[in-house]
Parts: structure tokens; sequence; C-alpha cells
């Protein structure tokens, strides 16, 4: 799917922050976080003093494609030029810190950024090297420490993750993706009197079949029934299909239900015995 | 950090999503899910019919000392038998599918799950294999589709990455860390009267410098000064050192500052020629 629309690409990556890797050390990680960045619409990747140089040829396959990224790469020998034209600057440490500096979430850490990204102003998130993550003094040089809430007896993430999380919450904070949606495709929702049919064709036939057979509670399960299926948003073409299963069943499918229960019935006898 | 606090972890644990994997390929794939899982505290994975067979030497590197989510996985013939005991199951993919079944992020099914896990019915997160995703079949099995929202340009995540994104929103639901705080370590928030002494002598020094020359400024310029360490929320620690700092560029710091200028100065015109 990649490389399929650029044009959408480079407006989403617009004001987003800058992925600081300090002291990386693989470039297979370097690679994945390129992915990941790109993944969410991220396109600037700064290199502080990477330690097996750059390029770094480890980095391409884990990229996955992501050559964009990779290509406008950037290397610093300090943090404190590589964030020289930042307004804001965050920094991702898991480890706590003997600082007063606010710690947030990514998820605040996002907000903050569109924030700053919405007054035209450049942001940039610290990562420290794989095994010992950012020095105190790069920590310093953030206007806030940013960590990920983890599970207490497990809370060592790799690079790479740290990466992926806080770039995906900086897209989510911008993405107009709607929580929760239904797709229609081509199809019609059934009306009133599609539904009113199908009603009266299963409570026809279910009565034909003895279903209602207590009379004083026939109202109670015709209305169960119909919470049933009003409850499935049922299109015109799905109130057809039921209307089929319901003749199907009413004409051809008692004596394969009746069949299908008495051999239940034996197997668990079976089974008890 | 890891295996530090397992009580914890177990309460964590309760009530998370059963992780199943369809048809997953590599065991390294399997283990880098594992340990996103045990991250977010997820215990419950399940395999239908992994390609290379259970358990997989492979996972175990990746899995980085998850061993106890490696040690409880159990493996299905059946994506069917694989979730027979769970009430609400959701499916991850990214393609769209030619279906009528409604699609929610990742957050939103997070919020989702706490809300089916508050009233003690277990949920499921269904994975598709690598390269071709979840098959239709295995979707119609799910209540809903989940569908991380990515760059429309770049819109391949692989199965890891996936897994601790839905690992990850399920651990944020039902994170009690604040969004943002300042850790105070053992220090006193400085008082009015610190704060005071801090501007009265700052202002006395600046006076005697020079700094206020111009009279019908000077309001201004105390009352941005007093705004500039009122934004800092000092502690009295801090205070002192402020008052140190001042103190030592009144008596010694005067000439140097004038050098540092001049060699700017020096240099700029150098630059210029």
């Amino acid at each position: 799917m990649a490389g399929t629309n650029h044009t959408e690409a480079e407006i989403i990556a617009e004001g987003g922050p800058a992925i600081i890797l300090v002291g990386a050390q693989l470039g297979e990680n370097i690679g994945k976080a390129v992915r990941a960045m790109y993944n969410f619409g991220l396109t600037d990747l700064r290199l502080v003093a990477p330690r097996d140089g750059w390029p770094n040829p480890a980095a391409v396959p884990a990229a996955a494609g992501a050559d964009i990224v990779l290509e406008q790469a950037r290397v610093f020998a300090t943090t404190a030029e590589a964030i020289a034209d930042l307004s804001h600057v965050y920094a991702t440490t898991a480890r706590r810190r003997d600082m007063i500096k606010t710690v947030v979430t990514p998820r605040k850490c996002a907000d903050l950024m569109r924030g700053h990204a919405d007054k035209g102003l450049k942001c940039g998130l610290l990562f420290g090297p794989e095994k010992a993550g950012l020095k105190n003094d790069d920590v310093a040089l953030a206007d806030a420490i940013v960590s990920v809430p983890l599970n207490p007896a497990f809370a060592s993430i790799n690079l790479a993750q740290a990466v992926i999380l806080l770039s995906y919450e900086w897209f989510q904070a911008g993405s107009d993706q709607p929580e929760s949606y239904t797709p229609t495709l081509e199809t019609t929702p059934a009306s009133s009197d599609d539904l009113q049919m199908l009603f009266d064709h299963m409570e026809r036939e279910l009565t034909e079949a003895g279903y209602f057979r207590h009379a004083q509670r026939r109202a109670t399960m015709r209305r169960n029934l119909r919470n049933i299926f009003k409850r499935s948003d049922l299109t015109r073409e799905e109130v057809s299909t039921l209307r089929g299963v319901v003749k199907a069943l009413a004409t051809g499918g008692g004596p394969g239900w009746l069949a299908e229960k008495a051999e239940k019935e034996k197997q668990a006898k079976k089974d008890a015995d």
C-alpha cells in the first residue's frame, strides 16, 4: 500500500515534530523508527552522533520503503545543535529523573505539540540510546518529560516501540477518522414496512409451527424477536435474506433441526455414560 | 526493570483481552507481540494454526523476558475454537472489507473492552497473518473491525506493531497516571516572601548596574522580570541558586559578559568580511 498518495502524505507531515535519536546504536532500530514515523506522517529525522555512522545500510530494510525519511535524515554532533531551530522539545524516558520537570503522557504530549504546530511552532521528540536512555544533560534541554504508562512489572520498551507510540499519538491527535462508523456499502437501510413484512412472515410461520403455544407469553416473545432484529440495523437486502431463511426453515428445515437435536441428545447421553 | 512486581502485574492483567494471532508466520513476530502484550499487562495469548508450530524457539529472544505469556500461550486449530469462551471479539484489519460491520479506532475499541471487562465479560482481539491479514470468514466472527488510522501514503504496519498499539490503548484506558504532573522531589515551593527577596536583590543590583536607565520603562521591565520567574514555579532551593547567580554576575560577572559580547561582535564582523 506504500507510496500511493504522496501529496496527501506531505500535507499530513506538515507541522509534525522532528524525531531526534540521540546516540542510537543499531541501524535496524533506526530503520524501524523511520518506518513508524512515516506510518504516522512524520518525515523529519535527526540523528545525534549515531554509533555506527550515517548512512547506515542496516536501516534500509527495516524502514520498509519509507525512503523519503531516510533520504532527508540529518546528522548532528550534539543534541543542542539538533534542536537549535525547535521551540518545544520533549524528552522520552522511562526512568525517573531527579529533576523538577513536568512529566506528561504520550497523549498529552501530542496535544501540546498540536497546539504549538497550530501556531506555526516546530517541536521535537528526544529519544536516547537503546540501553542507557537519554543523559540527564539532554533531558535538561527539554520542556517536559514524556513517559509511557507501562506494566510496572515489565516496563522496558525498545527504541522503535517508543517512536511508534509517540508517532501514533501525534497522528491520532490530528486524525479526523470517526471513532466508530458503520459502512453501508451499496445497500439501502430497511424501511419500517420492510421490517413489518419480515416480522409478519416470521410470526405467521412460527404460529403455524406451534412456537407461540403459550398464548399468554406470545406478546412478550413477539416483542423480543422484534427487538433482536431492530438492533441489527438491517438493510433491505438483509431483510430479503432473512425472509429466505424463514421460508427455507419453515418448508424444508424442520426435519433437519429435529434430526440435529436428536443427534445432540444422543451424544450427550453417550458422554454422560 | 522486568520482573520486579508480579503481583501488581497480575492485577493489571485482570480482565484484559485475549490476543489471538491467526496463522502467524514468524516466531520472531509472535515473540515481539508477546513482549508488547506484557508491557501493557496482557497475558492471554492464543495462537490459531501458527505456521511453524508451537512452541517456537524463535519467539523466545523477541519476547525479551515475558516468559509468563509464552508459557501460558494456547494453540487452537480454528478461530472459532480460539474465541469460544469470549463474549466480544474485535478484528484488526487495515484493508477495507466488503461487509456491513462497524469500524472502530483502537482507542474506541479499548473503551468498549474496558466496559465489557467491568461487567466481567471476556474480550478478544483478532490479528491475521503477516502478509494477508485476516480472512473475511474470521472477520465475520467479530463484533466490529478495529482499524488504526495511518498515513494513507504508507499504511502498512506489521503484526507486532498492531499488537503494540492495541495493547497500549487497552492499558491507557485503565491507567491512572495523570496526563501531566510535576514531581517536587524533596524540595519546598518558594514562598512569596522568598520570591520578593529575590526580586528585591535582583532589582537592587540591576539599578546599580544602570539597567533601569529609562525611568519610564522601569515599572514594565520589573513586571516582566517578575512574570518570568513566577512562571517557573520556583522552589526555595532554586531561589537560593538564582540569588547566587545574581550575586556572582553583579560582583564578578560583568567584565566576563562584556568580554564575551566583544568577542561575538568581532567574530560576526570577521564572518561578514
